[in-house]
């Protein structure tokens, strides 16, 4: 590994996403100076993602006129099972990855120190460190996206556990003979609540017949439909897009529900683009089932809120974790 | 409080459950030199209870020729919700109790430090320091038995989380729309596989002219079901008991799969009544379904095993709790 150059005062942080890849500039306080953005081409293969992620970062700190060597450290999220002591990503089916030596080959085309965890936990390091300002002991992240995936910061730090998988919240059954799952299983929350999810569910429903909005916005095939149509059709009266989303809120209230009663957090940030794209949908929903079902007196004083951070909250983590690695 | 006197070796471990209060005595090294037995008789009030209790801890000291004096500290696991820094009981709904100042009142008769914890978070302690030897760093603890709860161990130490509840994961939802649980939810765990569940599964069956060998044994009222009878159902061939016994397993095990998922622990262990009842009989399903339903890679070399403590685990996790808190 690259040594940690102490005079270095920036740092960089690397949100890399099955379609695409962010990459941000920040002081040590934390603060953005400057954002790129490419796509990922995963289809290329491994060592061409690899050069557009080395790519991208330098593409951000030229954008604010600094030097790769000005940078302590650069932070990487990655989606998939990451291995963070040794570098690797083990497992990452959307990018088609498998025990690939991130950390190294970045540090070889950077000449940098990089810390690589999971894209989840990375997004919960952000929030708790930069949203929440690092104040609650006992946090949990949920980031309801494509998938639905979770952080844990346990006594002031992110939790990963035996195998380095805790945090995997999405495939929490909640209903034992619900809808199949991509990962075999039926019920998951993810099979329930993601944007997967929501879309396979109205999708099959147009099919069958059901009338929306959407079809008249984006043809009867629904082709690039997004988490942001979905708030356009409620907020112009389509009532069985509002059924589909309170029903996924519903869900994720009682995800919540279940994920305080185990874990006793004092905070439940939840994120990710549907998450963004309906907040105001589905947030109160979310809130109400979740205090219906956690145990009495586990949800005292306990906040369940949205985060703010949006995009940013993949890089901002990133920016966090190569902090914390190079203090 | 009263002073810890170093020089005492022993170490008094207490069960308060709903129908009886269990107490041992210990060695330092946590080896269980008498057990002593009464009933709580918890309509009396908590005054009576708390006076039977500190006769059970001294029924236990004299059955080995021990003095108080000679008793380092009493540790005492009690059902509900617990304030552990205050040696608070805050509420326990199965003994009527609502903010006893336990620890307080035992100290006052006992003339001995006393260290007050959650039931299942003591019998947590007890399966992690003796059955384990202490050895996962990580470790999740549950209990089958009128209702399920469970307790944490991680990175070492027991965890409670914000609000001290952590491990009330009897009141996980894996069924949205399942059974009615005593909690006002639906599709808890506790209300698919406590022994209430079993027994309200089957005395409905019966009231539904369901044929069972447990009438034989017991008459058509079913009065005095206990596990045990329904091990013997099962051995004598009932296979309408051993369905519910097989589905409460299933449902344990997707529990428990969610718990991997969440919390990435090196062992999860099962205790409590009805698992001691019914081990082989579940254990195989348990394990089975957990493995099919856990995240790929998150159950990788963890141990899902049934506790051997038996009856002896709230006892042995008190004697453990007065330990750690009198070194």
């Amino acid at each position: 590994m690259p040594e940690v150059n102490s005079k270095a005062e920036y740092l960089i942080g690397v949100d890399l996403g099955g379609t695409k890849i962010l990459a941000g500039v920040f002081t040590n306080s934390l603060k953005c100076l400057s954002r790129a953005k490419t796509s990922t081409k995963a289809e290329r293969g491994p060592a061409a993602v690899i050069e557009r992620i080395a790519r991208c970062a330098q593409d951000a700190a030229d954008e604010c006129d600094i030097d790769l060597k000005q940078v302590r450290g650069l932070g990487i999220g990655s989606p998939g099972a990451i291995d963070p002591e040794n570098g690797r990503v083990i497992f990452a089916g959307n990018l088609g990855w498998k025990d690939i030596p991130l950390k190294r080959e970045l540090e070889k085309r950077l000449d940098l120190p990089v810390f690589l965890q999971n894209d989840c936990n990375v997004c919960t390091l952000g929030v708790h460190e930069v949203e929440l300002e690092a104040r609650p002991r006992n946090m949990v992240g949920v980031f309801l996206g494509t998938g639905i995936g979770g952080g844990l910061i346990l006594e002031g730090k992110l939790f990963t556990g035996f195998n380095r998988t805790a945090g995997e919240v999405g495939h929490m059954v909640l209903e034992v003979n619900g809808p199949k799952c991509t990962c075999g299983n039926r019920g998951c929350w993810e099979a329930l609540a993601s944007r997967s999810a929501l879309f396979r569910q109205i999708q099959d429903a147009v099919h069958d017949g059901q009338k929306t909005v959407l079809c008249d916005m984006l043809g009867n095939d629904l082709k690039d439909l997004r988490s942001g149509d979905l708030r356009k059709a409620i907020r112009q009266g389509d009532k069985f897009v509002a059924h589909i989303v309170e029903e996924a809120a519903k869900y994720t209230g009682i995800a919540i529900a279940n994920l305080i009663n185990i874990l006793s957090p004092e905070a439940v940030v939840v994120g990710g683009g549907v998450m963004d794209a309906l907040e105001s949908e589905m947030m109160p929903v979310v809130i109400e089932t979740a205090r219906e079902h956690a145990f009495p007196g586990s949800d005292k004083g306990v906040k369940i809120l949205a985060s703010k951070l949006g995009d940013d909250a993949g890089i901002t983590g990133a920016a966090v974790l190569a902090r914390r690695e190079t203090k």
